[in-house]
């Protein structure tokens, strides 16, 4: 009557090894006040949504609500220009009328904000639900009163999806176009050839589009660039409990001129495929797109896309990146299979693989120099049986699989809604592409796949409130770089990484960061990029191996315990008298003598900023056991050392150990010494050496 | 290039909403250590998984890996008999011989203990792989030593699924019919008319049985008896990322002997349908069954289904509990619609709703009055189109919706192996199903649904080792009555309520337990149905309403603060002198003074139970605020005074907040009276009154 023993110990141990393996703590948690983030936000201006670099990486421009402005990159405290683009009272008033909040719907969202030419930015806003594009002039940075129809290039909802990106002065759009947001469409804002999708469920079925990226071919090959979309639209071919959403990458060419007859003023070059995320051992399936970053770096073959999703079904806090490379999306579009709808039972659709002859030139392909040499030479004149094939069958039957047909990093408890990549130099050579993801709650996540797993570097609190980042950028510039995150309050500036922090060689090696070292000249921990090579010297091991750290102590390997070095810090005394705290301090192999009241009570402190370490408190050389009657533990790190007698005096000491591949780095963090003394009763003053 | 900022909060906000709501939390933890639970285990044996009460409610069986005992059901550390069913040396080396663990797997784990008549139990044991069944005699509880061949009744491995269900001494079984555990079956074994499920797929698809039962009809109506088997197998209907299961209810009748021809030996009534157990708002499909229990009570109008379920997709530890009407499940049977296979493209197979004629009679019902009126009196002469469509069409095309059409219960953070419900009556007369479901760490949740929410009442460590409970019962006789759950490692006997552990009225009505009201003459918490009737006065509010207490406070309203009554405990001293710690107790309306020295540091202990109260500490009346330089809190709940001075002299109380339908209790806890004075350095004795 029950379910079998075997099976349910075996399905415990993986949702178990599933929940253990899939919650990765960052190492070090850098709170708001900790690391002093330059700002920017302006008195009364919300949803700071939109951010673009200028060419020379030398301005931030930021779209908010109803105001554009010009930051400088370095320093986004510094506001260049600013300029306002508000909403008429008698637009709002008729948005109102139509049942929209005017404090917060009748606004102007800037939703697109894409570089037009070297002296303007093409802007469109939601207006009220009235979307509207304008030219921005960099020199006054005053709008030129273009009042272009933004139908079709910016939601009308400032709640619906959207994606753009500007193509040699064309707009390509992802974004609903009416009024409901029923209509999903994705153009191309031209003059002499304006294209768009066929308004059908085979080709849009309430997408929800999350990015848009163009990637160039060579031209000296005879192929035409493309333009991908990412977005999460309602399955066809799947079907459950209820509607299941499924990730998509589509592309079309930049060359496409629509059709003559069939398609005309449509994608001729439109498919669509699936993107695989999932862990089917563990019965993870990620199938909610929520960002895409495109790497792109010198030593790569190809362009990278970084995929940041969420599941649909039983998320309660799960988040994964996957990667894929162009050449596997490309390959899909090129080599794969179609599907095709099929009538079931006169009444029910399924959608399968179509195994039938394909028309010639294959039905979507660009117009490449095969194609012309068969006098294709635009797709004006593709034969009617392609057009028509290609019109019905948008979908690809082959999916696109990630690298290593495995997510590159699962995370529970948080939701993950932006992600940029850095790739990244280690002082040996070997290169990192550190994942930067910010939460819904305010946070910045910087991780890297290592060998047999991924390490979440350090987690930076960036907005105080909480509040989700919506946006994040990658500064491009050489040199000292940056995180740029837009929120609904505001935008903030990040360092890419915070060596300086790791007071030691062994923390700087712990952090198994690819942007620090060691610099035993300086005795400090180093941005690797920002000081001028070569690192001659300079510690830094991915590892995690902290054993070439100058006078670094044999490290403890697996199952031993004890070691330990002389004291790295020293405790400082707080100004009270009968319960002492101890700050630890940067202060080497030296110590000051503290003494204490009898009966008095304690607290040594600990300040041990690696997550990942154990606390070990040790007096006179032997480790405590903390929670006995005698000693208790504050915070989980500081000692507190109750009833103080003679007996107590002594040197104590806290030690961090850390375990990185089946190595334990001991450190001591802070060493306290205490004497126990009978002392008159002073009511104020301190007793302190 | 960004999601949404409306449609992302809009999506984050569920998310968090559902963590929130996902998430009740039990009101009360038992440690093992502090509930006297009497538990079995017998030296050497293992796996105690099967678990069956006498008729008269004294004896409670059970099953474990080669071995059967008789317990007193009252007090199960009282072993009456025992009988051991060891696998002899010759077949253990045969079962070894072909790849299996002699350690673990060619072993004889006992997976059917079914009351064959009031003298014999019908035993099967896995038997190293060769499934046998043999009678056991309960006057000598020796083996009769029939030595019947197993197969179809008991699973080869002892990792298989199976479940069966004794009805007029037949023996009605689901689990596996080979050695590998590929052959599906539900069967029933009878001498004169065995039966079983056809070897296909429509029929049986990967299925894991978790549940049998029979529903007795009454015969006066002409109606035949049902037997149900719950599972869960691999979906035909739907298709994903990857292979999805979904959650069946199966169902043949008692008088089925066949047919003649067209299912010959196989069941003429088996008909399947799909449970449904989902929150389409939060994207919650929970589809993988983990146990089934049928109430039936005395008010009840039928019987009800409470199923447990987990979820197979982004299972992360997220469990449910859905109820289902017997007559809803009968009405998917009786009158629902029948799914049927298309073929799509040659090589796709699709399963629609059939709309086209049912033949008569209706395929897979049991022979009824109507029926026989139609001359139809057995299943072996129905007519053959009536069996080839049930043959074509075991999958109904309706669902089977539970009660309210939501989950009685969803809990995030456990993952539940077993359920039994109890239903109560309250001193008002209400009736309550009370959910007492186990967790695979050794523990026992005790939960009702009150108006609008779920209340976890208690939770239990029933298992010190927190291994998976692998069986749970509920016990039959009335009077004290007990839980018993079975798992690896032995068996636990536990009572419905520890309503004496509650020492105050409020306590007692805030714990909302159906079985514990609060008698005013014994001033005591006292289990409802252990004593007798009528209890005149005692006070139960399953509202949480705790103003009827004698000597209760108006409670503090939404919002307001403040209030508390004169102290309900006393603090009482420990025994050192630096650092005292008291021990809150029940002493009412008193409290000891005590002296402090100068200098030191005092710890107030606070012992509240419930983990839905929190914690407030105030020094005459002042709410203090914890974690300042002055004031700490340890284990969230003790107040540490740092460096006492005269000034800290006077009266601290520990009060407990509860807030129930914006209602908040609040009751002082502990009282602990403090005197700060210069005391002469004594070492050891403590300067107590």
């Amino acid at each position: 009557m029950h379910a079998p023993a075997g099976g349910l110990l075996a399905a415990l141990a993986l949702v178990f090894g599933t929940a253990a393996a899939f919650a990765p703590m960052p190492r070090i948690t850098w709170e708001h006040r900790e690391v002093g983030l330059v700002q920017f936000r302006e008195p009364g201006i919300y949803n700071y949504s939109a951010l673009l670099m200028s060419e020379d990486g030398d301005t931030l421009y930021v779209g908010a609500r109803e105001a554009i402005f010009a930051l400088e990159a370095s320093d986004i405290s510094r506001k260049q220009r600013e300029v306002y683009w508000k909403v008429s009272e008698d637009k709002k008033a008729k948005c109102a009328e139509k049942g929209k909040s005017k404090q917060t719907e009748c606004l102007n969202y800037i939703r697109v904000l894409q570089p037009l030419s070297a002296t303007t930015l093409y802007v469109c806003g939601t207006n009220a639900f009235q979307p509207t594009c304008d030219h921005l002039d960099l020199a006054s940075f005053k709008f030129l009163g273009k009042n272009e129809d933004g139908k079709g290039r910016c939601p009308f909802d400032p709640a619906h999806s959207y994606t753009s990106v500007m193509v040699d002065g064309e707009l390509y759009s992802g974004t609903s176009y009416n009024f409901l947001g029923s209509e999903p469409i994705i153009s191309r804002n031209s003059s002499h050839s304006p294209l768009r999708t066929e308004y059908a469920i085979p080709w849009l079925n309430e997408p929800s589009f999350v990015f848009a990226d163009v990637i160039r071919r060579s031209p000296s090959e005879g192929e035409d660039d493309r333009v991908y979309f990412f977005f999460t639209e309602a399955s066809v071919e799947y079907e459950f409990v209820f509607k299941l959403m499924i990730p998509r990458v589509a592309r079309v060419c930049r060359g496409d001129q629509g059709g003559l007859r069939t398609l005309q003023k449509k994608w001729t070059s439109f498919l669509k495929a699936r993107l695989i995320c999932s862990r089917p051992d563990s019965g993870l399936v990620f199938n909610v797109l929520q960002d895409v970053f495109v790497l792109r770096a010198a030593g790569l073959k190809e362009p990278v896309f970084y995929a940041l999703f969420t599941p649909q079904l039983n998320n309660v806090g799960l988040s994964a990146v996957c990667a894929y490379n162009l050449s596997t999306v490309e390959a899909v579009f090129s080599r794969g299979k179609y599907m095709q709808s099929a009538t079931v039972e006169q009444s029910h659709t399924k959608w399968v693989r179509y195994n039938g002859p394909v028309p010639s030139p294959r039905p979507g392909a660009c117009i490449d120099r095969e194609a012309r040499a068969a006098n294709y030479t635009s797709s004006l004149n593709l034969p009617d049986k392609t057009l028509q094939f290609v019109k019905d069958h948008p979908l690809m039957d082959d999916s696109v699989s990630p690298i290593d047909n495995r997510p590159k990093l699962i995370k529970q408890n948080v939701n993950y809604t932006q992600i940029v990549v850095d790739r990244t130099q280690a002082l040996d050579g070997t290169t990192y592409d550190v994942m930067f993801v910010s939460t819904d709650r305010g946070a910045l996540h910087k991780a890297v796949s290592l060998e047999s797993e991924v390490h979440i570097i350090e987690e930076t609190q960036l907005f105080p409130n909480s509040e989700p980042v919506q946006t994040l950028l990658l500064s491009s510039k050489k040199g000292r770089r940056f995180v740029y995150a837009g929120a609904n309050s505001g935008v903030v500036q990040a360092p890419l990484a915070f060596c300086e922090k790791h007071s030691s060689c062994e923390d700087c090696v712990l952090a198994r960061d690819p942007y620090c070292a060691w610099s035993p000249p300086a005795a400090a921990c180093m941005a690797l990029h920002q000081a001028e090579g070569p690192h001659r010297g300079w510690i830094q091991e991915m590892s995690g191996d902290a054993s070439l750290c100058p006078g670094s102590p044999p490290q403890i390997k697996k199952g031993e315990r004890g070691g330990g070095r002389a004291a790295l810090t020293a405790g400082l005394p707080a100004a009270t008298s009968g319960s002492l705290v101890f700050g630890a301090d940067k202060v080497k192999e030296s110590y000051r003598q503290h003494f204490f009241k009898h009966g008095g009570t304690a607290e040594l402190r600990c300040a041990l900023k690696s997550n990942l370490a154990r606390v070990v408190w040790k007096f006179q050389n032997s480790v405590l056991k903390a929670e006995s009657p005698k000693y208790g533990l504050m915070g989980r790190k500081n000692l507190l050392i109750f009833n103080l007698s003679e007996g107590d005096s002594g040197v104590y000491q806290c030690l961090s150990e850390e375990r990185v591949r089946n190595k334990t780095v001991s450190q001591v963090v802070a060493k306290h010494v205490l004497e126990v003394k009978v002392v008159p009763r002073t009511p104020a003053a301190p007793t302190l050496q």
